[in-house]
């Protein structure tokens, strides 16, 4: 008897072959049907049963959200929704699933929305939708690590917990090991952290950048994947509160190299999933597709989901300076029409996600790219252009999700790091791992971080970056 | 001109071409031989200079640390040391290294101590040591990923941040965004933890391992590989604060099933790293057999490091029931002799590091994989077996590492899993969501925990965890 999952066996032409077959009831029609899923593909494998010979008891419990294991014979199918059935010699409940208990979860047979799905996050997962995007981003996640060791980087695992509060990307958590009713204090009433675990303040990383740079100036060229943390009050469908970040970071890279590996990297990983992940994907677009109907006609997106994924892996992304890009806005439509919500004037100011939406999904339309920042929007470690106003910093930004990929050629110039340390008033004690990188054998080198979460978004066409991690964290939300 | 990595060169037969090399020099001899290195490899590229023709200035920078850019010619080597050598035409000094101030640091050419090392974690991963044993724990943890891809399991990222503290695997770190010096109160003074973040109290997870099972019972079969946490004052070689932890979870499958995939699972692994890491290994092989010549005979390790991996991948574990491993503890020399410090009496206690360590090390001569422990001594969520008093857990034990896997098939019975959690007073209603997965189609499942850290120690040879993971967090240290 073969053993198999039923992705597998719905690719094989072994018929006549007995088969076991383990997994959930997810429909169950004419007393005779069984449409069974267990997790392995978005499809499912059609048992057909006797019912004139199954037990009246058995056929009762044949309920949507059930275990059940099935022995049959393999068939070629003569309906034309499926290639293969099984035709059920016997069939076991393994666990039941109470039909009046059912309806009050969402696991019963309707539509609920993704609202009512994030609140059992724990059942989603037995879902169409859910089951491809998970699918989906565990062979992203795949893909990540894949692109990264073929090219001969590391993986390196930068702390979680960090002593450092300088690493600048945003707010952080605390993480103590005190009773929080009653720390220990100092004589002058702040807190006594000496007595704390780590024997001083520690946070949740923002970033593992600062750690990965020490780490590329010896291994050559680093990668992180690991989850980073944001204490900010967003509550919009883009921020999550807990998220994996990818940051790469090379030594010998100016900011060209960097690009270059960024489009690379993002180009193969969406190529990897086109290829392995097929039937989830052609779901998941067609979902899209019906999502996209509900819009209003102006908002409704050009290319379908796989179109999308295609062109960006066809296409190069459009690199275009800050001091470009500010020309292109100021002379826009919008914005002489006044038509944006903070008018483009002078160069300097920070670009808005009305502007990058524009730029993206107006009037390149394509995946861009934007390069030299001005240095006082930027971060304290960016390398400092000869002109003495803009960084070696990029942004990619995508359409329909906005910034994916943030980075920058790093300031490897210890006197230069000193001096923009000082006017930003971060302390060099606290830091001196990293000013020590640039006192010993010091050279150009580059990276970037890419929320995957995002990357994961733009892939599977979902909307709300909660409907692409397992168990999402936000403002007021740390359920299961 | 070819710009290739180091390990590339190496290996490569491209004699007579121009190439360029960018990396640190890690020795100079003779003002003409720079031992070159880019991290890509634990060897050195030997190149050599024309040092009548080159500055004195030059001369003079070319010191230990410095990163340098080498233009030259690719030739066969003369000496026996290596393969190739490079004939500089021009050189480069990218970052200097003072050498006044490389006395000052652990990259000063003479032995430093694992301690003074871990002390200059930043700087450490620039030394033989730990470019190699941090290559390995890259390449381990590829092999970790494509060992669950290519067997269909789907990786899944369980949550960091908790609202849930009955894990039950220890101590947790208290996840805050509140004023540690003045949180809100409630009338009563416990802290208002609704107004905190989440609006509920927060920790870092221990184990991935309920939410895993979630997933599972939907995907079929799952697997983690993220940061764990534990708050325990353990200062001990084995234990770290923060760690990696790979947790697979199997629907349809029991403890038989679980013990089969965890061996397969290990010795993929370390097969894959054989393969894959032959300079490293062998460079950690002779610094094991130097370390094990500086110890009393007696503790001398029997096999040499690449011994012992082979002998892993080629060598059945031992598979003892927990009664049958008291009957040899209770009936051993050491036992009889009273030399351990815990002597093994009855049935039912929990064995210490003593007694797993003579099983494997002393009894058994392999990797031992204990099974079907006493109930008491166990986590709730473990499948109690029909004599009513032990559970289907189970844990491998290595020579030299002691536990390096912990497991069981899960208790899939709903009233079975209630009646326990009562006995241990864990809210139910806490665990709603985990509950929900044995009312909705529940299955025999299982699942292990395997601490990545502990396997990297294994397959290096090093003896002290905290030189395993590029920036240990341990009581008292958070730094970097």
């Amino acid at each position: 008897m073969i053993k198999l999952k039923i992705a597998e066996l719905l690719s094989s032409d072994q018929f006549l072959q007995e088969v076991e077959v383990n997994g959930w009831v997810r429909a169950f029609r004419s007393n005779r049907f069984i449409a069974v899923n267990d997790g392995s593909t978005i499809n499912n494998l059609q048992c057909v049963i006797d019912f004139e010979n199954t037990k009246e008891e058995t056929l009762k419990r044949i309920n949507i959200g059930a275990a059940i294991k099935v022995v049959g014979t393999l068939k070629e199918s003569v309906g034309s929704q499926q290639s293969v059935e099984v035709e059920v010699k016997s069939i076991e409940i393994l666990g039941d699933a109470n039909p009046e208990e059912v309806k009050l979860t969402i696991l019963s047979p309707k539509r609920h929305s993704l609202e009512k799905l994030r609140e059992q996050a724990h059942l989603r997962i037995r879902t169409n939708t859910f089951g491809a995007v998970m699918r989906v981003r565990s062979k992203l996640s795949f893909a990540v690590h894949s692109y990264f060791q073929k090219n001969n980087f590391h993986y390196v695992n930068t702390p979680i917990i960090t002593g450092s509060d300088a690493e600048g990307a945003g707010e952080m958590f605390k993480v103590t090991s005190f009773d929080l009713k009653n720390p220990p204090k100092n004589e002058d009433g702040s807190i006594d952290y000496k007595k704390d675990f780590f024997g001083k303040e520690t946070n949740l990383t923002v970033s593992g950048q600062l750690e990965a740079e020490t780490y590329a100036l010896g291994l050559g060229q680093v990668y992180t994947f690991g989850p980073t943390f944001r204490a900010e009050n967003s509550n919009t469908s883009r921020h999550l509160a807990e998220f994996w970040m990818i940051e790469p970071e090379v030594a010998f890279c100016d900011l060209d190299g960097n690009m270059d590996l960024a489009e690379d990297f993002i180009k193969y990983v969406v190529k990897y999933v086109l290829e392995h992940c097929k039937d989830d994907l052609e779901f998941l677009d067609k979902r899209h597709e019906e999502e996209e109907k509900s819009k209003p006609q102006v908002e409704r997106s050009e290319m379908s989901l796989l179109k999308k994924l295609e062109f960006v892996t066809e296409n190069n992304f459009k690199r275009v300076s800050y001091t470009e890009a500010i020309d292109i806005l100021k002379n826009s439509k919008p914005n002489k029409k006044k038509k944006f919500q903070y008018p483009i004037e002078d160069w300097g100011t920070d670009l808005q996600s009305e502007h990058e939406r524009f730029l993206v999904e107006k009037h390149f339309k394509c995946p861009v790219i934007l390069f030299d920042y001005p240095a006082n929007i930027k971060a304290f470690y960016m390398r400092l252009n000869e002109d003495g106003k803009t960084v070696r910093a990029m942004d990619i930004l995508f359409p329909g999700i906005g910034e994916i990929v943030g980075g920058s050629q790093r300031e490897e110039r210890l006197d230069v790091l000193k001096e923009k340390m000082k006017a930003l008033d971060i302390d060099e004690e606290e830091l001196w791992w990293y000013l020590d990188t640039r006192k010993f054998g010091t050279c150009v080198h580059s990276g970037f971080g890419l929320g995957f979460e995002r990357l994961v978004l733009f892939v599977t066409g979902m909307t709300n970056i909660r409907d692409v991690i397992p168990f999402p964290r936000t403002p007021q939300n740390a359920e299961f």
